[in-house]
């Protein structure tokens, strides 16, 4: 299995696209940029969505769903936003086809050729900002707190499976708030449920910050996300969550009154994670071997796998293993028995490490007599022998452990590949030669940013938010700074 | 609240439309034939979809997910399906938008024409029985049980909220197998599935029966469905499970190795329901004073309104009624307390019968009082005093009780609204004054069925499926028959 795959230190990017494949999370389609998410992919974000749904719920979310199309009309109407995503993207000018006079197939028929061209969303700004016009009168009609799970398009000229195509799955939370106070806190309660969800789910440490003016949405007042390091030392933007100030309610018109009667312009936020989330559990814990998955998020946690010769040893090994398969259930953990008897435990071994299974057990006739089951580790690849009745209470602390193992080693690669640097030449040789987080001053210009953007590839990925301040020299223009940002190259 | 619904009576049409806003369920967007799933709305389908795809789950079948766009091409490789699906659809053309020179906004850039028109997909048989042509080589790789749930767009001229919608959201599943019994099998399992799903959960009695050849999926060979009878005495289709034959795997070419070592086109079966379904919900129970939510799928199943004056009498109250809440959520009852004080107890009674609240509790001082509480059930408006220490047990049962009703009032208004006809006036007559199900004797052929429905707008719903035989003479060209089908108008 695992022999079919790049090795990670020859080639990151191709490693990346073999495993994704081989792992059976997804795959290219037909359609230029557009994927498959396959059964086993699709398993996991599955989970990803129920764990976030969950946490938006709780923060007094709700879902609703709104058109697929946009007129063309509405994306000039944000002067900054129609720059940003009305370009690449894709565009349904006819409804209706016909078959060809020479009989040969068929062809759009110019007859039906739409008045106003609507827009595939790339992101639904607009379209529910139109609808929340007529739903906002008075401060009663407020906060709307609405999330939606949907597909969008962006028409992207070079893809790579999760990471960039032209269609992906995401949500997109739209709040409407009364006061800019609410709608900033609305940004930052969104920002700490991300970097929860991707920290103790996913188990990838992240950072927390805005964005320059030149990483930020297109439309918005100020972007905040969370940075997460691969394993190849970029960043992956992971999340992001927009205050967009009253620039959508002017460009819609969305006006309410307040408790003292006055007519005030709502304040909004947008937010959004996608199935990029996925290339990002890929890279932050994959190796040689196939995927990592961190226990919270695997469709399968534990994999049973029976060692046996003949019918009548797998009939007895069988008995016990769906035994411990109904208690672990009970327990609410997600198993699977595998007794194919088309293939050999060996291969079924390397089958479930591509796949990032966390634990794997397996039991011989041998431990059926000693009463033992054999325990491997995805993220350790260790294995012990453990007495077959403490299965169940072993698992469950077990599968707590290796959760926690594989945030942490997240956390000490990502620790060991963040450097302070002080002077240009350091900036260059570590971006070039080790990647990773570079804290370093920046005088705050746009100016500054191209230029370093221009000589490394290295953007800001974000700038930090806590208060904590130290005087220094911007490391390219040597102008003075009062914060560390940081910078990285980045998915 | 009610006041605002039109009557049923008068105009069921319109009383359908103004519920489905007035009950926050969906309204018209800026999109032409395009509709805006609101909050509430939208939690009735997820609760739809959570159950569906339980029982998805335990037949077997798992989700994956295929792109949006369909290669125009594709469509024309079978030859039914491109009559019946790629004419009225909307059609990517283009993939870029540009600055007009003028200034004045923005418009189609000529230069990014699409080499082949992308279509929306309305169906998505094509795309993926061509991504199943690489997955397909060996009877082992089969069979393949897979369901998408997705969006999907059919450019329908004359459009009405959920019932007919050019975007919709539904599931479709697209099974692959090695033999025709196992996929004829397949798509009895769903059919039985299906009128599971509508019978237990949303209350509805179907009918199960096969479509005439006129009425069938464009590409099948069989076409199963579920007919359910709407209180003005129409039928609307709520589910279809198609036997496609080997009609895709030719079209596609996706042939498999047998057994034995033969090469062999793969049989399959698609099958799918939407959220039409809302419409029937809304359609089958709904009465003039709102929404009759069936407990199994109400997003609150039991509202908690409290009667007071003043606060000191709602503090007292208030811990009353949460812990009751609290203590129906426990048994795992979805309850929602609601002490606003915007809003007087008479509208708020009046707001949750529009929206179809099984039970409502109040609670007034009195009631504090002498330790009662009233019960009040949406489906009979019926009101009782219960003692307070009962309400769990009380309601637990209760809830099974109102589900049963909901459901044998239906069955009971489609028992009354079924007729055996023998005579062509009678089935005019019937048809025109009283509407409903219409047993009658058909000779079997495509010309009558045509001039039937041309004289009085019945279709044949379904062709029952159970093996009971009748000799008779169809009702409208007196030729002999086998079995009497069943005839209605339809939405």
């Amino acid at each position: 299995m695992a022999d079919f795959l790049t090795k990670m230190e020859d080639n990151y990017a191709q490693w990346y696209n073999d495993l994704v494949i081989k792992a059976d999370l997804a795959e290219n389609s037909a359609v230029r940029g557009c994927m498959v998410i396959k059964p086993y992919g699709y398993a996991i974000w599955e989970k990803v969505q129920s764990e976030l749904d969950k946490l938006f719920k709780a923060t007094g979310h709700v879902n609703a769903y709104f058109p697929l199309f946009i007129p063309k009309s509405f994306f000039a109407r944000e002067a900054d936003h129609v720059e940003g995503f009305a370009k690449e993207c894709a565009v349904v000018t006819h409804y209706r086809l016909r078959n060809r006079s020479d009989g040969k197939g068929i062809e759009v028929d110019p007859d039906a050729k739409l008045e106003e061209e609507l827009i595939i969303r790339p992101t639904s700004e607009t379209i529910i900002w139109n609808t929340y016009k007529n739903w906002i009168q008075s401060y009663r009609d407020l906060p709307i707190l609405i999330n939606q799970w949907a597909n969008v398009v962006r028409w992207e000229m070079r893809t790579r499976l999760f990471l960039r195509t032209a269609e992906f799955l995401w949500q997109e939370g739209h709040t409407a708030h009364a006061t800019r106070e609410e709608a900033v806190e609305e940004t930052k309660t969104i920002l700490d449920l991300y970097a929860h969800f991707v920290q103790e789910y996913m188990g990838i440490p992240v950072l927390k910050g805005s964005k320059s003016e030149s990483e930020k949405f297109a439309g918005a007042i100020d972007t905040f996300a969370i940075e997460a390091l691969m394993q190849d030392g970029k960043s992956l933007q992971a999340g992001t969550s927009h205050f967009l100030g009253q620039n959508f309610a002017k460009a819609f018109d969305v006006q309410f009154t307040d408790k003292s009667g006055k007519l005030e312009y709502v304040w909004s936020t947008s937010w959004g994670v996608s199935t990029r989330l996925m290339g990002a559990l890929v890279m932050a814990h994959g190796d040689n071997n196939g995927l990592v998955l961190p226990p919270n998020l695997a469709p399968i946690q534990i994999v049973i796998v029976p060692i046996y010769k003949g019918n009548s040893q797998l009939d007895s090994i069988s008995s016990t293993a769906l035994k411990i398969k109904s208690d672990l259930e009970k327990h609410g953990l997600r198993v699977k028995y595998d007794d194919r008897d088309t293939h050999k435990p060996g291969f079924k071994f390397a089958e479930y490490e591509l796949k990032g299974v966390p634990v794997r057990l397996a039991i011989g006739p041998r431990d059926i007599e000693n009463g033992t089951i054999e325990v491997a580790r995805r993220d350790t690849m260790t294995k012990e022998v453990i007495n077959i009745d403490k299965t169940v209470k072993h698992l469950s602390g077990l599968l707590t452990d290796i959760q926690k193992n594989i945030f942490n080693k997240s956390l000490k690669y990502r620790d060991l590949n963040t450097y302070k640097v002080d002077t240009w030449d350091d900036f260059r040789e570590s971006i070039e030669n080790k990647g990773g987080f570079i804290l370093a001053h920046w005088d705050g210009t746009a100016e500054t940013e191209e230029k370093i953007k221009n000589e490394t590839r290295a953007t800001i990925r974000i700038i930090p938010i806590d208060n904590s301040s130290e005087a220094g020299k911007c490391v390219y223009s040597g102008k003075p700074s009062q914060k560390r940002v940081v910078f990285a190259r980045a998915y």
